[in-house]
């Protein structure tokens, strides 16, 4: 017998027969003899609705404000499914994020949980209860309500499972973790395995699920994860510590990301604190720049090119336009309609030519790299974005991961 | 400088626009000097469509669950409603009834107020801070969310009002308490100053609004209440202690009410103990006995007749009957279409013949009185149900209540 931590997201709970079904998965886990403890979002599109009467209501709309209001969508939720599971006569108790004892920053909107004071959690699993929690809620030292921000069930999730020394499932609307987009190509393959480090390289090349912050979370505290289905139910992929016998593919998935747009500053003296200058001007106005490149300088001119998130362009267009004259820059250009393209594999680290064989593979079929970045086991490259789903489907090809077996 | 509590009714907050004209409201308040401390109800008919989610998702409904379901609405409303005061430079924070120091018994859907611990709300009206406070919920001593029941957003108001030494003020869909309904006598007027005691009677007799249990706390504890419009905004009704120099009218005001119906129990043998058995036997059916009236005995033997809540008629048809032939009465008959008809007045008590006034005017109008109970402020006769409005228009004309100078 296990104690395992069930997240479940909006599309899964997001009308009552969808909330009768995950009742039904989560009463029979119990009867399986697991202990459950169970986290759920907002129903199918709530937030974005309570986003929506917050916006016709109020232009300042205070973070505080803000956290009370979104924090009811999973209370609702929670209550519903305690009362579904009851009918099914299994005993639950719904809680908030405060009753489940999530302490937060008082940074609204965005908070960072603190401690998990998880005793009233234990206590009713204890009492062969099961407890239903709010995902992405807390409460801050100033006792107000506290929002984690959107993605923040999963976080919720992860945290239970490691104060509860469980496991984690994350059920969602996807079977698992897919080696690229199968919108996109349709002959991609769903990863039985993947390691955190892996994992949160996919999510920071873009793979929207799972939330970034909870692999982080899970990683740190090795909690062991399982995307899957709450539609099929079918097993999806865990998400693990890398094992010295695990089998590493060279690639383990190829993640296109339209979000991002690009900036180029031209005719930059190559001087110490040009660069830092820039990028700490962004940071103070809160954008998130990605992708950094910076080539060698020809006669002590270079240029800098950077991406940010697209909605971020016309603020970051204006501060570095602001600072092109200071530090004696040329010119600002900037591109809306870029992708980056990226291979992730732990497996890189031990076969050369991966690089080779994403510029020789893009190359061959006329796309054109406008910068490149890499880590360890990562490869990222920008291309034009009409050029985007192709550059994924020919590298997915190219390094075997279409499954032609199906 | 005075501190006055404004409770604001679902209808006066259903949408965005009528959220920003309560901020407005309250602005415009705290212009004149005083302190203001808001409480709200769910937006328009939000609790009714949360009760409607339920009894989709479940059949068995926990009230521990319903309690963390309902009270969503009003978190959702006190978030609303800060925003919109934001908006308008007035600084407002959000409580639900725990982080408001609303502490109840655990008897959820319909949970007691034990305690009021107002030294959160009392520290924001210090500070100089509007606290928006979600009506009709608190903690209960096992930390669990709790709901006062409909129409509890009223005594949430009273009570804050209370443990703050203010006044209260209870903003609805109507501009106070009339002598009538308004809808069915368009001649109806106003009452602009009504006793506790009246006020009670009138809630008892069937009168909507405000919610009696908030009458009853208001009166216990001397809090004066001001029922008035968030649409006209015009001053409303007071509901005040009695005054010695307070004009006493004959009648303040005429209730009809159909949403009782009848049972006679015939032929019962007169003696000590046969109506104790039925009404404990009700009762411990949780069926609410309004009126019960036993005539003199013929012969040893009598009729009890009462009335019920409609919805509760069947199984108080079933539980009389079932108990029948164990005391040794004749039958059982029922009448679903009764309606109520109540007269309330302080100066009843001391001019006699109302009582002869009523009956002769209902003769002459061809309206039988089935039953008659009377109190020292208050005389109700069960009439038919199809002449209730009849029975109400006459009465009040016969008492000179028609307001013949509009």
């Amino acid at each position: 017998m296990g104690l395992v931590v069930q997240k479940f997201g909006g599309t899964s709970v997001a009308d009552p027969e969808r909330i009768r079904e995950v009742a039904d998965h989560v009463a029979r886990t119990r009867r399986r003899g697991d202990q459950v403890v169970v986290v759920v979002s907002a129903m199918g599109k709530e937030t974005d609705e309570l986003l929506h009467l917050a916006s016709q209501v109020s232009k300042t709309r205070p973070g505080r404000e803000m956290d009370m209001l979104i924090t009811a969508g999973e209370r609702k939720a929670t209550a519903l499914l305690c009362m579904a599971l009851h009918d099914l006569g299994v005993p639950a108790d719904s809680f908030t994020g405060s009753q489940a004892g999530f302490i937060t920053d008082t940074n609204h909107m965005n908070a960072k949980i603190v401690e998990v004071r998880a005793e009233r959690v234990r206590e009713a699993v204890d009492a062969g209860r099961v407890p239903v929690v709010g995902g992405a809620q807390g409460v801050s030292s100033n006792r107000d309500v506290t929002f984690l921000g959107r993605g923040g069930s999963d976080t919720t999730a992860v945290a239970l499972a490691e104060a509860l020394d469980g496991v984690c499932e994350l059920y969602t609307d996807v079977s698992g973790v897919f080696t690229t987009d199968p919108r996109v190509v349709p002959v991609a393959r769903r990863i039985n395995r993947i390691s955190f480090d892996e994992m949160l390289e996919m999510c920071a090349a873009g793979c929207p699920k799972p939330a970034m912050r909870a692999v982080e979370f899970a990683r740190t505290h090795r909690v062991p994860l399982h995307v899957r289905s709450a539609f099929t139910w079918e097993p999806g992929t865990w998400i693990i510590e890398e094992e010295p016998d695990m089998e590493q593919a060279i690639v383990s998935g190829v993640i296109g990301d339209a979000s991002e747009a690009k900036i180029t500053l031209a005719g930059v003296p190559d001087q110490p604190g040009v660069a830092a200058k820039v990028f700490r001007a962004l940071a103070s106005a809160g954008v998130n720049v990605d992708m950094i490149v910076q080539n060698v300088s020809e006669a002590g001119i270079t240029d800098i090119s950077f991406t940010v998130p697209s909605e971020d362009l016309p603020t970051s267009v204006a501060i570095t336009e602001g600072l092109a004259s200071d530090i004696g820059a040329n010119g600002v250009t900037s591109d809306a309609s870029i992708a980056k393209v990226s291979l992730v594999g732990a497996g890189m680290k031990s076969h050369p030519g991966v690089a080779a064989t994403v510029f020789e593979t893009l190359a061959a079929n006329d796309i054109n790299i406008e910068m490149i970045s890499t880590s360890a086991i990562r490869i990222s490259c920008v291309v034009a974005g009409e050029q985007c789903d192709r550059a994924v489907t020919v590298l997915h090809s190219a390094f075997g991961l279409d499954d032609l077996t199906r």
